[in-house]
């Protein structure tokens, strides 16, 4: 039994949605999540600055008392996963190798669709471990850039028709080549369910990267013995590097329910690790 | 006769637009431009944040010796101008006050629209600097926060379903009150100018807060009597934050010719005032 919090981080509010899914799984551990709300969006920066901000976001959650991190954002996930790993003293998660497991499990044909921002695209890392478990798997990649403001400025909902004209063009190449699985690969994504669901039809599963990367960091707790006292009520806590002004309201869409904690501003340019 | 360079800033690569003007209209002088790539856009972002970036950005110019600082950023013009002017010890413009000035002057109703980032309407500045001149001059207002992902994607041209869309969105309520004068308060949107003006009218004259800008600043060069000589070919540098990598590409949409010119990354958050 271990009481220490879970240590979660997102370019921004996005990775909120794997929060939910650990408070679901484990409700009663105590999560400390970090939202870089300063630099969002880390889709379309370049290799060495997701590195740099990564490693400033992990150093800032090693601050804390942990026992895991679970880095619920896709572009870290892809891009900067092993540095994070390899300069930390704590297990990490991702959720790339979760959510890859999960599609190519989940796939009959072996034909799989992956959506993402540009970075999580070009590192090819859900390429290497899908095919890795299904060698004769065929990943259509298709990154979209445009996904992550239009959820973040609440253009998400059934109906909207900016949202649904860019769902078509993004997604309309993976329909045509029919694929029957779709990873979501941004943990923005899952607030874009039911407009992807609904073109995407009813016979292709969607995969929620952020909730694979809770459910793997469950069983890694699991395997660890270090599960918090079921009895106790978690609690989560929340930082962000803008303004905290706005934040509740926000978090509430990404968490699907009302906030009420604590959530504090830091100088995330603070926390180099001096590498 | 003052050969030092112009330096000119902007939360991204939207400010070339003011240096293209710039340039067009001073080709002897030297510019030194930076933008803050890694950490663009600043147009969502709290006051506290735009004003410690502005500030990092403008301490970063003046690590060169310049003759003047442009800041070529509607949402820094608007939220932290007297800031980086009062910490300077330069002549700083910005764009707000000569868009302003060019808006009341071409209206002929009074009816002046504005369209910029969420920070530049919510801080009131173009409202405050039009009244001041015209005193019975209606400003109407539009935030379009999609328009620097859109054009940042490459999402500007005519025909384009997704920005003909958002335009119509944004744009319809200010066609509705007949404004005859539109602002465009943020650097980005000279490249929506084509679908702006099919969608407004040719009756609706389109004021470029960059271009104004820039003409301010030559203005501000010719009184203090600091033009460079004249038959000297005037050379660009530029500086980015994050990877300079496909910076010629994108720069040359904003700078309508081709890039062959000298860029590097630096370190923008090595660059603080230490206030």
């Amino acid at each position: 039994m271990d009481n220490r919090p879970i240590g979660v981080f997102d370019s921004g509010l996005g990775g909120l949605t794997a929060v939910r899914e650990l408070s679901r799984l484990l409700p009663g551990e105590d999560i400390i999540y970090f939202g870089d709300t300063g630099r969002v969006p880390y889709g379309g920066r370049s290799r060495q600055t997701i590195i740099k901000y990564a490693r400033q976001d992990a150093n800032f959650l090693s601050s804390f008392e942990l026992k895991i991190i679970l880095v619920a954002c896709g572009t870290v996930s892809s891009t900067a996963l092993d540095i994070v790993a390899a300069e930390s003293s704590l297990p990490v998660v991702g959720v790339v190798r979760p959510a890859s497991q999960r599609a190519a499990e989940l796939s009959r044909t072996g034909r799989i669709g992956l959506i993402g921002t540009q970075a999580t695209i070009r590192t090819g890392a859900y390429e290497r471990h899908i095919t890795t478990l299904r060698p004769e798997a065929e990943l259509i990649s298709q990154p979209c850039p445009l996904f992550v403001p239009l959820v973040e400025n609440g253009r998400f909902r059934p109906g909207d028709v900016v949202i649904e004209t860019v769902v078509r063009e993004y997604l309309q190449p993976l329909k045509d080549r029919t694929v029957d699985t779709l990873v979501l690969g941004c943990t923005h994504y899952p607030l874009l369910r039911e407009v992807i669901a609904a073109f995407m039809g009813p016979e292709v599963q969607l995969v929620d990267s952020g909730a694979e990367g809770a459910r793997r960091t469950a069983d890694r707790l699991r395997s660890m013995d270090a599960l918090a006292d079921p009895g106790r009520p978690g609690a989560c806590r929340y930082y962000v590097s803008d303004s905290t002004e706005g934040f509740a309201q926000l978090a509430s869409v990404f968490l699907q329910r009302d906030v009420n904690e604590q959530v504090q501003q830091i100088e995330i340019e603070n926390f180099d690790s001096g590498i």
